[in-house]
């Protein structure tokens, strides 16, 4: 019975709470655990401040699933109302002057060696979020939300009408609003910086047309030489009738053999597959298709994996959308599309499904995983093609925020590079330009994607060199030493370190784009038998 | 993709939101439709101070809602981080001094006939819930919440052991801190009064008393008469193996056919059917079984049928827990174990479980669902002996809080009390007095379910005068034009009367338990065929 007293419920309901019984996830050993400085008086009384608002963010990202999962059509605008009225409290909370103070009183001292790198971690991330909340006036911020559902709109229309024009002066608003974000929230090289930090903190264009650039050519490369070659894969085990209710229970016994953790965990079924948190690493739920769920599966073993002791913080959680990127794209194709790792895990789906795979083997079916086919549609793309489908947005959205391209001319850019890049071309937009939601929101998201991808090869070797019978294990259906490894060198920190420091912490080497091209090249061109480059 | 700029999820999500078509339920006569004076500014504040309110409540509510269908166990502690975050800015927002000088402003001219029913309500309950906020110190409210923890705990362990000394010092401690709030909240009878009203407002115990005193002594007689009469009801055709999904199918078919309206709510499993609202009338939500679906679906057409013009204040919803049970009484029981009803309905049932009723008839199923059988145990009681349940409680709690009884006689008590209303006596105390999870939380609560049956029999009443042919229609399987009668003088108005008020609104009488004495013994005189006394 929720305690009425505090004006709570609608009615006031016996309920009796439901508890299942709470597993504890194997920790790290406590030694390595962060700690934060709680005998400091400042930082004890920040992290009560951000508990605060780390626990209401969380009810936000329950209505938020509840939206994504189970919401009635009819509340459509109500939830809208309510996610609003607590992004109302956030800003206030996160341009309060009592944090103000908090935040000046410790943004010198943290960095003294007194303090722990979760310290520094902490009040660095809560500068961001409150320089935030502060540069950006809340008549921005409203102006880009009413712009945002009204270009959301313009482009669900202009999509179904495959027709950009009706797009188009919405993206025109679109960007208008975010270069005066860019503006505000200031840079140092380019306007699309200062997005792209929104979602990868110390990335910059520069730094990503250097990390991108061996990417385009080698995947172009890749792909012509794999075309050329006439080598084709047969996939037709993968257009069978598949239920729903099997999928989702072999959905279920893949996840739980990764490690997902379940008794701090749900899954449930949405449209378009996601991962979210209402506090990691005690409940992070995920949405899944067969394969998505080995993506997401990624995503939620990263967010379960934080330490513990950074629940309720800003540091709970994964270090930014590229590192996030990097777990579901190891666990989902650098693992989880390789030969060693069905060879552990394929009887787990030939019991899901005894008669669609009745005359498959692992080897037909892994090839199945594998083939390469450029297509039109990035969300079905391979991984020798995936990175030019985003490069090729990456390309075009940061000229656009850069002012140096008009919106009108955007088809014609979007059909030339996909003839450049992957070697067909559109016929129309609603399979070109028109084809993501991404651009009705903002930019700066799409890089992400395939820095992740970067990363995964880069923790993928670190974690050939760390266990050499690395390919036995996994052939063995052993996946937990991997994933011990990660929560002990890189889940459990966290977002303590910017984006890069962890993967260099993680891979004893920076960002690297070597070890994707190499590892794109040796995996297709064993499948396909092409004449070695490595 | 959720706003990041808004520091809002944990990592950026790329979400299509799921769009259903949203139904637009019939509404009352627009004429009919209860409205705000807008035009004054006061008003107008005031709304847009309570509309935040109501939204930031909703996200609670979606939050404790998955808590009860969805939330892993693990996640049991950060969820009570988050609900009690929450509960602070609440608290906050109702103790600000800008809602006191609103309301201030408001109080006396309010009561002037340019103001209308919805502006005299709404200032009503938000003075309500100012007075309470303002009156409970932080302090106590957080003491309560502590013990009310503990003494779960402790309720849980001594039902287990069947000990009621196990709970006895932590029910005491509940005892001594809501004699507190009742002191603070004031009263004019006796402390119980403050309590009560918490749920029924204006309720006191010295009008229970009198609308309780025929119940109980016609239950009473009615019971004896049955078991006098040896006649009994065959209700082994309940007793069969109904499996879970075919149950929950039956029950989304009943809940259609009552009117409950899929594209404003959803339909879940929990362990204890409940129906809660996000922001009624567009997003009310309940979890069944069957039986308890008709009870639930009486909770959700109620919220449901809220004017629109009320969503986003206190004013949308029942308008107490007494008048939220007499509807799902009505629809539970008046209506819902009716042979008219089932004379409708029973189709339905034969083709959800064609085997399983395959030599049943609408007679004997009507008749089992009606069986009457004194039983220790509140939850599994029929009609004749629910409220005698029921007014064991409220004498004891009533007792308890006023000090006229001590706690460790109240296991003695109970159990004559049982012997003396129903004729049968628990033999340990897990199936007395540690029956039930209330008094771990309050008290005041147990005497809005047989408030709920009075009004429920008077409306039942009130129905069949408005519709002479009431049950040749139910017989054709329409519900609609009840629900349609209840949805235009009752439900639309949501919390703008006090009960008592609405009641007499509704039924052009004041309270009158006769009503309920009369349907009691005219309907089970009828069943067990005993000579009539009406």
């Amino acid at each position: 019975m929720p305690n009425t007293l505090l004006y709570y419920t609608v009615r006031p309901r016996i309920l009796i709470e439901r508890r299942l019984p709470a597993t504890t996830m194997p920790e790290q050993d406590s030694r390595t655990l962060p700690e934060f400085t709680r005998g400091d008086s400042r930082i004890s009384e920040l992290l009560g401040y951000l508990n605060q608002i780390a626990d209401l963010q969380a009810l936000g990202a329950i209505a938020e699933w509840d939206q994504n999962t189970a919401m009635p059509g009819g509340a459509a605008d109500i939830r809208g109302f309510q996610l609003a009225a607590l992004q109302g409290v956030l800003h206030e909370l996160w341009t309060n002057p009592r944090l103000s103070n908090l935040l000046g009183a410790l943004r010198e001292p943290v960095q003294h060696a007194s303090f722990s790198d979760a310290d520094r971690g902490l009040v660095r991330e809560a500068l961001r979020a409150h320089d935030r909340a502060t540069k950006l006036p809340r008549k921005l911020v409203e102006e880009l939300a009413r712009v945002q559902a009204t270009s959301f709109e313009a482009w669900r229309s202009a999509k179904e009408h495959s027709d950009f024009a009706r797009f188009a002066p919405m993206l025109s608003r679109t960007i208008v609003l975010y270069r005066e974000v860019a503006d505000r929230l200031g840079f140092v090289e380019t306007r699309y910086d200062a997005l792209l930090n929104e979602y990868e903190s110390g990335m910059t264009s520069s730094k990503l047309d250097r990390l991108f650039a061996p990417v385009r050519e080698v995947s172009k490369s890749l792909l012509q030489r794999i075309n050329a070659s006439g080598n084709t894969i047969d996939a037709s085990c993968l257009a069978g009738e598949f239920p729903v209710e099997q999928q989702m229970a072999l959905c279920e016994r893949l996840l739980r053999n990764l490690g997902y953790d379940f008794s701090r965990g749900q899954m449930a079924q949405s449209p378009h597959p996601f991962t979210t948190s209402f506090g990691s690493p005690f409940d992070v739920r995920l949405t899944v298709r067969p394969m998505a769920a080995i993506h997401e599966g990624g995503h939620a073993v990263y967010e379960q994996g934080s330490a513990s002791t950074l629940v309720r913080t800003p540091l709970a959680g994964g270090a930014s959308s590229g590192a996030h990127e990097s777990q579901s794209r190891l666990w989902e194709n650098a693992i989880g599309r390789s030969r060693p790792y069905w060879q552990g895990q394929f009887s787990t789906v030939k019991e899901a499904f005894p008669t669609q795979f009745a005359h498959v083997d692992v080897t037909a079916f892994v090839r199945a995983l594998n083939k390469v086919q450029p297509s039109l549609i990035r969300v079905e793309a391979d991984e020798v093609t995936y990175n030019l489908h985003i490069i090729v947005r990456y390309e075009l959205e940061k000229a656009l925020i850069n002012g140096d391209i008009a919106v009108e001319t955007l088809p014609g850019l979007w059909n030339a590079k996909y003839r450049a890049y992957l070697g067909i071309e559109p016929s129309n937009d609603a399979e070109g330009v028109l084809q993501d939601i991404h651009w009705s929101f903002g930019f700066g998201y799409f890089p992400t994607y395939t820095l992740g991808n970067l990363y995964s090869a880069q923790i993928f070797h670190k974690l050939h060199a760390v266990f050499p019978d690395f390919d036995q294990r996994l052939a063995s259906g052993d996946t937990a030493f991997a994933l011990d490894w990660l929560r002990e060198h890189m889940y459990a920190h966290g977002v303590i370190y910017q984006p890069e420091e962890l993967i260099e912490r993680v891979t004893n080497e920076p960002p690297n784009p070597e070890h994707f091209t190499h590892y794109l090249n040796a995996k297709f061109e064993n499948i396909y038998s092409l004449p070695t480059t490595i």
